[in-house]
């Protein structure tokens, strides 16, 4: 039998628990050794419905163990970059969930600990591992669209989080957004040379008032002249939207949302098909399988990950150089900011 | 029976024909009175064909002909205006095709012509015909996906013009995207307040030569708040791309292309489906009759028309500020051009 | 300008009214130079409504009126032979709707004379003209799909006929699945060999009183070897349904309803599109519309009518032969009955 | 952490390596303890493969061993009942492979077994535990398209099993329609009182010669009144079809294939989306995890399982109706075979 990678989880919340489960359930290749979270009950209760044998004291406690072979960050933003360091002086490898940090100094200080240290660093951009966007990456790769023109994301959410998360989110660029920059950087093979945004508060006036905004159509031109747009809403009645479209000079691919079943409904009221999945947890169910996977493969074989901390800093500038243009109402070079 | 309607025909192209063929085959309220081109040839051809009794040596014949109710220009757009202004002093009603004039000037010119004469002044922005952009208006107008928040118009054309055409289209955001900024104010019912455009050329250097570019995405601001995108190339491998998406605080609707029978065949190869129609005249068929039906039934019942010259000149006000958008590469409000 | 085929129409119903609008809106090669129905109001009005020049006090009248070229016959059933017979020998071109007759005798004799004075016959199974299903056919006949194995028909009506209809129809088997029939021969290039019935009451127990059913589903042996299943009903809450699968060596083909458009709409009730077209009205508009042509292109340039006496005369005996199969709750040959 | 069940595996071939998988990779209440395979190396390979710590060497030794709470039986059909019937005597739990055997008797036994020793006894019908069929049920059963009319399979396997299997299978009737004879019962909630079978040797003459066929049409009558049709074939070019669609008073619904991607792409050769699933192992991923779980359930819940002995029977009896109609070309109650 294969030899299972022993992770342990910093962070018991929301995305912490996506991931216990998903190694719980189907990853064979590793296996959850630990857990940590500052919500001691939190971390207690996840080991005792998913079978961790260890409840560590503190995210230190887990560095020192000797068992531990990596972990997964999945803590608030502004604690990824000490953990990052933190984990690499350790000699773990480590997977970070998305963004490394809000700012680029501080990215750059946890990319240079794990490259120091030698550590595998993987970012969790899971829409990579999606079999949809594969698809799209391959036809594109493969030149069956031609050369590539523009790009179309359509990335809207179910509903908005709470107040208290926006907050510190970084804002709608840097936590919601910073998917899509990446998923233009994975699709066309190119970087995001200028932003443009418009946008404005549609959803909740208090996400106005906490000082970001919830809607926005973005305007993208890549190195190599491609162009692309994205649309972002913080709320869709009719669940989570996650669409992109590619046009090339010999055709086009597009994906449409995955739904829980695939039956069609014709009555006197209309044709009617499920809603999309409505949230990532059940959309990206598989992708989270297939991340972990891939992290877990990239340090038993000793090979790159396949998304790493510089993809994340990548994300990360266009996301400041959005902010900016949202800021200044104007044409935004990423190179501005980064 | 009911009175037919008397139109004649100024100029017996591309667009010409495809009108005079509808009133043959489908306008039952109209007859084909009258046609007038500078080669005479083509007005002959086009009369032995459909049946139309008289082949005028000008378009001054067709504005003295007591015969002739309303007259349908489908000149090439610099000839517009002028024929606009001499038909209504001829008391003739008047279908123009797209746009009016590649300036505000002459538009309102003919406009304000039109308006003294009392006739009717209809424009040929023939999508607003069509049974899926007439039900996602209706969706919006009736509130079904509540208040919106975007709108997303794909629009490709299966293959380029010749660079001719090109080269006295007054390029392509007054020639092809002027469909598209009419669409925007359809749906909406809101005045596009600002535009930003991303574009180049991608399909033919020699459009680039002509002085035009081929694609662009273009980002837009309504008066409402409410935002929008329009994506368009010259050419699409695939057929004539004709789709939008609206969105809004209780959902989407979003339309497909029509195609010319709904089989699907699955092979070893794949599963597909027939290519959407190849160019506007068998995709908008039904709408280019409806158009006329309805054009005819403004001047029958003296009711006024659907899509008249103001509609045109907000249309053209729109492209106008696309292009200096484009060649200034910032933003531009459309109340600095119009 | 091409000669128009001078048709008159005998029979100003639900069916008759169909025709007599798309020849008028549609068939630029045809026109209808007269009508007679033996309510003489239902004539009158149409006449007036179309514009019909003339409306004849018998179809004798219409017989013997030498600006008739041609003769739609749109009666009830019982009458189709005796005017076939009455017009064939008159010299006129015929076009009948469905079925002949409810036998085969009186069948024949139609045939027979139809032949004998040497004019065009033809029978109105619209759905021959209709695009889907000529893509599928083609799909057949080219080898797309391989040798064919399965052919599957799903016909529904959106309600059942009135019961004064039911009784004097010849049954579900003869009025309804007589399009069926005729399909399975179209689409497979084969006869059909042996049926087997099964089926009810399902609608409406007054159909039962009229000794009909209004529900089936009908297993088909064909000579060939292929096998069919055809499913017909005489109400769908969803509207008219109206599809076809055909399955082979190399693959499958398969059709989905029309819609009147193609907008889908989402909400948190669901992602849902159009109803199908509600009745073969506004379904097969431009099926009927290539009908009419291909029966006048067939007179005016003097070749076989697509679809003759003899394919009436094939359908009827399937017909037939479910009647028997329904009764005896065996399978029947056709060669029993025909 | 909740117990983890303790499952044996008898039979390590194709159907066996399924379950295996889905028990060590997605079925977090259980665990494999134990396997048996008559070929030593294909138990020992499994073993190894996937960490199962005992490879028994016979079957008797697992009945045998007290760690084990329930054995999956995934043998040649001929064994089942013999294993069904030790396993129920040393008190193990069972899920055993469809059929239970190829005759009513040794079902029987092997029925009586199970309930004289209080084991739980599930039979492998994977599809009952599929979103799409479940979705169908749930609407039929909740009244969403009124009262029952039509059921329609269609189930067309990738490509046809080995000759070798072919020959101890059963036949067509018993070995692949035995999934759709359950399903009929599932989704309508009825039992099949009468079948009409129309098929023959389409794919394969191999298969003739080992006394088989490969396509089949079966028509159904339930005892509600319910009227259903099967659509059956070894061999389809585009994949593992598997579809449904329930039609009733109100309205229908159907499914559609489940495909690896949602992805479409359009060029010049058409609009292609990915074809289906290519077979069971994975078009029923999920499906297989809720079947195992689901049974899991019931023994540590104390539960009845979703579908036992009587299911296996009852759709055994329906087989072997259609046998004898395929033999005798004529319409066969259930009741004379069962």
């Amino acid at each position: 039998m294969r030899r299972r990678l022993n992770i342990a989880l910093i962070g018991a919340g929301r995305i912490g628990q996506v991931h216990a489960a998903t190694i719980a359930n189907r990853v064979v290749t590793a296996r959850l050794c630990g857990v940590y979270d500052p919500v001691l009950s939190a971390a207690k209760s996840m080991a005792d419905r998913l079978g961790i044998s260890k409840v560590a004291p503190s995210a230190d406690a887990i560095f020192q163990d000797d068992v531990v072979d990596a972990v997964l960050i999945c803590t608030p933003t502004d604690t990824h970059a000490p953990l990052i360091i933190a984990a690499a002086k350790a000699g773990k490898h480590i997977f970070c969930e998305k963004p490394v940090a809000l700012d680029l100094a501080t990215t750059d200080a946890a990319i240079a600990a794990a490259k120091l240290a030698g550590v595998h660093f993987q970012i969790g951009f899971n829409r990579r591992w999606d079999s949809n966007y594969a698809r799209v990456r391959a036809a594109i790769a493969g030149g069956e669209i031609g050369s590539l023109r523009t790009l179309h994301i359509t990335s809207r959410d179910s509903g908005p989080p709470p107040i208290s998360y926006i907050k510190t989110s970084g804002g709608i660029f840097l936590d919601m957004t910073i998917h899509d920059w990446d998923m233009f950087r994975f699709l066309s093979g190119s970087e995001i040379e200028q932003v443009y945004v418009q946008g404005g508060v549609m959803v909740d006036a208090a996400i106005g008032t906490a000082g970001d905004i919830d809607t926005h159509i973005t305007l993208v031109r890549f190195e190599s002249g491609t162009l692309g747009v994205v649309e972002n809403c913080r709320q869709a009645g009719y669940g989570y939207d996650q669409r992109v479209e590619a046009f090339g000079s010999l055709g086009a691919i597009q994906t449409e949302n995955n739904r829980p079943n695939s039956a069609v409904i014709s009555t006197v009221d209309g044709v009617r098909h499920a809603l999309p999945h409505h949230f990532f947890m059940t959309r990206y169910t598989d992708a989270y399988a297939c991340e972990i996977e891939g992290f877990v493969d990239s340090v038993i074989q000793g090979k790159p990950v396949a998304v790493g901390g510089d993809d994340g800093r990548r994300a990360l500038a266009v996301g400041l150089a959005a902010k900016l243009s949202y800021t200044e109402q104007r044409p935004v070079r990423v190179s501005e900011v980064g």
